[in-house]
């Protein structure tokens, strides 16, 4: 299986990328090969596929379903009751929707965390994309719970390998406050073992903090170095309650974080993402959207203009997360926060990448494509979306969509007793 | 001409509504009447067409141009000496492609404030939306140009009866550190005399509240109070730096403010927009996008979503400009700002509105339509769009929006000498 993309702008130049299999194996001018395949680049821009790193996709489910709301009523009254009767049918239709949106935005490769594994890798099995799907950890300081999710993450461990590679396995311990400190230690001795990376919910709200410092003593990043917890494995969802001392640690072990900027806006969790301090002290910075029970959408587009406005309004510095950092986030950082040869538009880089519809007038006209893109577009400017070297969307159609919004939307309703 | 809209769906019920010249005539269940035009509502809702009550239409020539700059630098050495040279050609097609992009995004009446009055007017003309145009007015507190926007304004009120009635005049004073204290008490009669709407930028900055202070001995509202200049006639832009006194001085002169979040963020002016101090003392406040040299687009629906987002982010609280009210903000406020009656769907009220596309993932499922057009949709929802009782837009696709896009970019390269 080959591609060929005929005369599209790449970086201020028109140019081909020619793609084998599932890697990108050429760029340049009039390319002279022939390909199964070939898109015609004109009026479009080549991007990489950008990667959500911090979701829980099945939740387009509750999408709009109890907004406006104080935190814990809408979580004890809209979203709790209605996860506890969640089947696998519904995590799967739920996972194919959040799919079907992520590619339609330009998204290609996304980290999840929520229940049912199977349910939602089967769903990213079949729509192309890639995943790193982590399989949910929490004990609530139960040893007998605890015991549970350990037996269960060497279950989903092995299984993951009867997936395909384009479904990575990661331990997702949900939050300090809903797994134990022994049950993190037995997470971060598997992880390593195992070579997986960790994914945790980390330092989201002021009362995680003030919890943290009463229940355990420390800060949530002190608590984490303190078990032994910080290396380059670990990746914080969040991280909007974290000072200087404590950036220098996660530098120092190589932690990721990632930046969730609607979610922090809408659950009113906070504003001051120290995204240049963390850059400049060497942490890897992704960008994500949390589910869509809080975020609602995800569009990663949107996210950028989210994250570099907000960065810019509460610092009161108009050069604040500017347009090229914020894209290297929801992009290369992201890939390389999993190691990942992807998130780069080069030779030899995995073939996750879209073509943006320039005839629109988000682009018109186009003084600076990164500007454009992340300040005046959203995730409909894009048209084709390309991932391991396979189409996914061509012309902004993803094949089977009508019956996945059908198939969710009847299962949403009939979950919440609206049906 | 009359349109028939079968089977759409309307505040959470499938009804029709029956257009006729420019009026909604009726609206009801199976409506036995002809219409020379129908339009299936099928998996389609209806929205007003919503009202950008702050912009500066023309900008899109700039969009993208000099982003991630400090506000000083980037007017004197992008914006200002490009601004200088243009052309009514080039207001005219910058305009043109504004109206095609709020059209795209479900606007049908938008507050300009620009130069070049008739390249704006002969642009909305054509385009088919609704506009209050205002003629610019500044003196920078020398008495001769003074004197010369004044006969300018005297001319631009004649001129405006030449064109239909979607085309109203309002006076433009830029603001209050551009505009003297006596050229805005010769506005204010003379926008008495004419019962026209008076634009101005009001509150924006921290600098601006100082230097007024300094200046005139009073923040910006206090010193409009003192000019008397603070009437229902008075629409300001931004409206930011505004204390609990302030607010009241509004309230009880009928002031209108019009909410720009994403030009506040982009900026860096602020985030502490008083919505619901406003909303409760009485205040209509509005929403805008601002121009697309510093939004970057004029997509109202993201404009809700920031405002409601930032109101949230700023306050530390999720229940803080809820979907229902932000969304009566884009739409009613902002028509009866001026007058309009316009921005409800209810018998008696001008034909302009939108049919939004509900079988997208935004919208599934859909359990709370504002909800979701607030929080997980974006313009490019919009499907079908109406004003004063004509189609402007069907199935997405505006008449003659390629040549708009071209002519445009073509200029905005000439104009910036990139051609
Ligand atoms: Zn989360
Ligand atoms: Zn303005």
């Amino acid at each position: 299986m080959s591609i060929l993309i005929k005369g599209v702008l790449l970086n201020d130049a028109v140019t081909d990328v020619y793609i084998e299999k599932k890697e990108i194996k050429q760029i340049g001018t009039d390319l002279q090969v022939q390909a199964d395949q070939v898109i015609d680049g004109k009026r479009k821009a080549l991007i990489p596929g950008m990667v959500n790193a911090h979701t829980h996709a099945a939740m387009t489910l509750f999408r709009g379903f109890g907004d406006d709301m104080p935190l814990m009523p809408w979580l004890e009254q809209k979203i709790w009751p209605n996860e506890a009767k969640l089947t696998r049918e519904d995590v799967y239709w739920g996972a194919k929707l959040a799919c079907l949106e992520m590619i339609k935005s330009g998204t290609t490769t996304f980290f999840d965390m929520y229940h049912k594994f199977e349910a939602t890798a089967d769903a990213v099995e079949e729509m192309g994309l890639r995943t790193l799907l982590s399989g949910a950890c929490f004990d609530h300081f139960k040893p007998e719970l605890a015991e549970r999710s350990k037996r269960e993450n060497e279950r989903l461990i092995a299984e993951t390998d009867k997936y395909s590679e384009r479904i990575q396995y990661s331990v997702g311990p949900h939050a300090i406050y809903t797994v134990s400190g022994e049950l993190l230690q037995w997470i971060h001795g598997f992880a390593a073992e195992h070579s997986v990376p960790i994914h945790l919910h980390l330092a989201e709200t002021e009362g995680e903090v003030q919890d943290s410092v009463k229940q355990f003593g420390l800060t949530p990043v002190r608590y984490l170095h303190k078990l032994g917890l910080l290396s380059p494995r670990l990746i914080i969802a969040h991280g909007l309650y974290i000072d200087d001392d404590e950036i220098s640690m996660l530098a120092d072990h190589g932690v990721k974080v990632v930046h969730n900027p609607a979610s922090n806006m809408k659950l009113a969790s906070g504003i001051q993402f120290k995204f240049s301090e963390m850059r400049k002290a060497g942490v890897t910075v992704a960008l994500g959207t949390d589910g869509c029970s809080s975020s609602n959408n995800l569009d990663m587009i949107e996210a950028m203009k989210l994250a570099s406005l907000l960065g810019k309004a509460w610092r009161k510095d108009p050069e604040a997360v500017p347009a090229g950092e914020i894209f290297q986030a929801a992009t290369e950082a992201g890939a390389s926060a999993i190691g990942l040869k992807a998130g780069r538009i080069a030779e030899g880089y995995l073939a996750d990448l879209c073509l943006v519809d320039l005839h629109i007038p988000a682009f018109t006209p186009n003084h600076n494509f990164i500007s454009n893109l992340v300040y005046a577009a959203n995730g409909s400017c894009v048209d084709t979306v390309i991932c391991n070297g396979k189409i996914l969307m061509q012309d902004k159609k993803v094949p089977g969509e009508d019956e996945i919004m059908e198939q969710t939307a009847r299962l949403a309703y009939k979950l919440v007793g609206k049906a």
